[in-house]
């Protein structure tokens, strides 16, 4: 199962679990990828930003892939930003063979020029090789990496195996306008866009073009359920919907933050059995903790309000 | 009237308005000031980065703040901030000798150790003179400088003239709270805490004990009554306001095309004249435009509902 | 006397003259002017970065143009970079009423992508006006802005009025190589070449295609008498005189302390009355002047050996 | 056989030689440390950023330090930087199991207060375990990481497996004055002080109280030579070797270029087999190329003058 330019929908970015003592705890993967196929996401991205790969090792990485793949029948976009491309493709070629359905590549901070990041994406399918399908990922909030649309254009055109757009430009609702008429005008093929950015824009981003989201929310299924109202054409439902959302997804885009509020969420849910991370990690206060109860507290009235009426 | 640690409430960052071909709309900035003053605004700050204050000259910026201190009885803040000491003296100076309350400083980007920013900031004083009251911006987001605690601490301890803190980390919520708990053990002196980063935390960060918001959102009016709602404990009141207002609060909180967004809000509400920018400047599209005042209708149909109620 | 694209030969960078108070030290400024014109520069630039401009005040930044231009036939470059068009403009415009040569334009930090590099220097130019011919920075070391030879050629091709580069990134070499690659091929018209970057390659820029020096080493006169073996054909002598002078070129070219270190020599040789630098500022230690000292000692023992041979 | 803080001299910074296929030419590595001992090096550093660490994947990584480590019985220092701590942990338990005598680990790019630095260096620790001496590479210019004089401190102090900081600030003369300062007045313990930054200031960073070069220029023996001229207080004899290999020093020290140039000279030495790099790489023109050996050439011409005499 590979990725196609026709993907669409929710591939939920999923955190990786541990322990607390810091080891993989591969349970707690195997219920969340469960529950990704219960509630009907199109596919997952494992090893992205969010599922901290950075902080794993080669194997361990390797480890994840093959858990994931073996539970789910959904295509799994496999995050492959390596320092180096050795072992950017060392990852890339275990993962597919795994059963992978693409890899995700970051490019590195320090590129600066358009030739320069399409050269880097250039080397980068050169070493995982151009049968691999890939997507981008556009995040220059956490990369500083400014591609403009007439720079994904070229990457895509460059290279045939890219499928998808992981759209997490901030702000990138124009983006997304600018390359739908790329590929209007004739002058870009079309790929999938899929949405990451914690969802914060997603009401609109639906609205300009993405064909879904990709992100780490802890309430996935209020993403499809988004989605799908986006894709109806039922507006109204769809903001309704999200608005009653944005205020924990708010809270969970917090950089570093974030992302120990969504494993809390996670946890309090029953998928997770711990909320922790790897160090070097920013931890939840007490404070944050209560927060967060909060938020979940009013999501659950205005669910019940809502189911009463 | 000089800005004291005793400062609360709201005071909003006021946008610059521009005739459409790049002079100064001193007619709309006189209505925007009586708006600030009708709704009960504690105060105002004025030539910030939301103001767009490196695009004017020196002798512009100092006929806005001459021309706000004239128009109303309310503290105004000038933002200061410059690439060198001999401007920053200049209108810090000039802008007190008008009547103004107190200047704002942002470290450099260039700044990196605690040290630079402790002595930038022991500069700045001497530059402008230990008289005059002033105000730390500690915006990381967009100044890149990363202000810990207790270099907070430092700057405030070292310089009895600093009576605040516009505090606009992302995130921040921990800090608020470190920096009250300084006060509370003794090893910092009170300082005011008004909150920025668009508002987009306001909620939480008057639970954490902040004094209030300093932020430009186009409705300062809600700012004002969720800090009242907050102050008097009022929990769940405020987080219904806040969250009703969230969505247009994320959308004015883009970069760039935020303050087109707010620009234009405030042409709707009869407020600007114009909501045109100096170059450089991210216009808002016809959709863009359009996203808004969606938002604003769905603000406006929930103002209604709970009229009727 | 307008600055044209068939500049050549060295512009020294003038560091800006202070008392010990920090004001403008305009008698030394005057026999620094004198010094330029004496050992036959074949121009100058004031209140570039190395002249401490961000430091002034615009009417003192317009004070030393006009002592500038009134003390010396030669022409003047005018640094105009400033955080805002206005400000740009308002020096830019009134440089060249006062008889400046050209106007010097750097890059804001935080541009990125290949068009928004294209895009400022447009608007710079609507700013200041066509009719001023420009000067662009390619400063990469200390603005952290990537400009490819590509987009250099589109600056020069977009706007008529840019007649020179003041090349200084690191590495360059290759850039040289690829600018008058584009001359040749006919895809870019010729503008002047002046190579910065403290001088550190000047022996092999000018092998290069450079057209001159335009740095702020404390002895201009050997940039001149380089420039004048290299274009004569006389590479090792050219070679020979550079690698004398390669040990205080490189202690000069250290961010900070370097033009603590150039003020110190113009002292010593009794240009500039002080070494005097505005805050904030880098001073020089009794260890690093005594390491000055020992370089200038070297240097003196090597042309007393030269002229007794 | 482990990394003391009583270690001083020239540690070379070995790059990782490959064959034009990408592959590790080991061959190349072991003439190269053969070379190193056979000049009397006191120590050797791999798997730098000079190395092309980050190119290369796990399993090379350990056989070059194994290859190393048979092959010669200097101590070696093995960078193990990495995006996280589970593969810095794998790499330095296993590099220091094989009979490395310490890691060098370098702050991530992404760190700016004091205390997020302090905070990463007691991590790191924890992970690699407090048992295997380290070396602190302090490189501002290409991490973007600033430590002050005293954050150094804290780490040293924090530490006690800290043995070694590799300095190479920029300027960074003063820094070493006020480090061997905190050493004298007690606040901190000593530790050796080695120097990189291309090497392009070790004639007064020997003078300031380096304990000796940990660089990677193509001529190691001139460290070496220059290192004992240094500690026997023949200052101009230090000064004449160090001036004439500037020239070839200042071009070996260009960004990208510069390790291109490095070996190109060690494989015309006849150390390294070929002078290619893993991609992304950039490679020498042959204008560079022939830059490079005029350089050669004029070095050459000076040693044997010098023989002559």
């Amino acid at each position: 199962m590979r990725l196609e330019v026709s993907a669409r929908g929710v591939f939920p970015i999923a955190p990786t679990p541990f322990h607390p003592d810091g080891s993989i705890d591969f349970d707690s993967l195997d219920r969340l990828v469960d529950h990704y196929v219960a509630i009907g996401a199109d596919g997952c991205t494992i090893l992205g930003i969010l599922g901290e790969a950075p902080k794993l090792d080669a194997a361990e990485a390797l480890d994840i892939v093959k858990r994931c793949v073996r539970r789910a029948k959904i295509p799994f976009i496999v995050g492959v930003s390596a320092p180096g491309f050795a072992a950017m493709r060392a990852l890339a070629r275990a993962a597919m063979e795994a059963g992978a359905a693409a890899a995700m590549i970051a490019p590195p901070p320090s590129l600066r020029a358009d030739d320069q990041i399409v050269t880097y994406y250039a080397q980068a399918v050169e070493a995982i090789g151009a049968d691999i399908p890939f997507v981008i990922q556009d995040y220059p909030l956490t990369l500083s990496v400014v591609m403009t649309p007439s720079v994904i254009r070229r990457i895509v055109t460059d290279n045939p195996s890219c499928v998808m757009l992981k759209h997490e430009d901030w702000p990138g609702l124009e983006k997304i306008t600018a390359l739908r008429g790329f590929e209007r005008d004739g002058s870009m093929r079309r790929v999938s866009i899929l949405t990451g950015n914690g969802g914060l824009f997603l009401d609109f981003e639906m609205e300009r073009g993405a064909d879904g989201a990709n992100t780490g929310y802890a309430f996935p299924e209020m993403l499809i359920e988004l989605v799908r109202f986006a894709r109806a054409g039922r507006r109204d439902e769809a903001h309704d919907l999200f608005d009653a959302h944005l205020p924990l997804l708010r809270y969970e885009q917090q950089p570093g933050v974030g992302l120990a509020a969504r494993k809390y969420v996670l946890m309090r849910r029953g998928i997770l059995a711990h909320d922790a991370q790897r160090k070097p990690a920013a931890g939840l206060s007490p404070t944050a903790r209560a927060e967060v109860d909060y938020l979940l507290a009013r999501l659950a009235r205005r669910d019940a309000r809502a189911e009463s009426r």
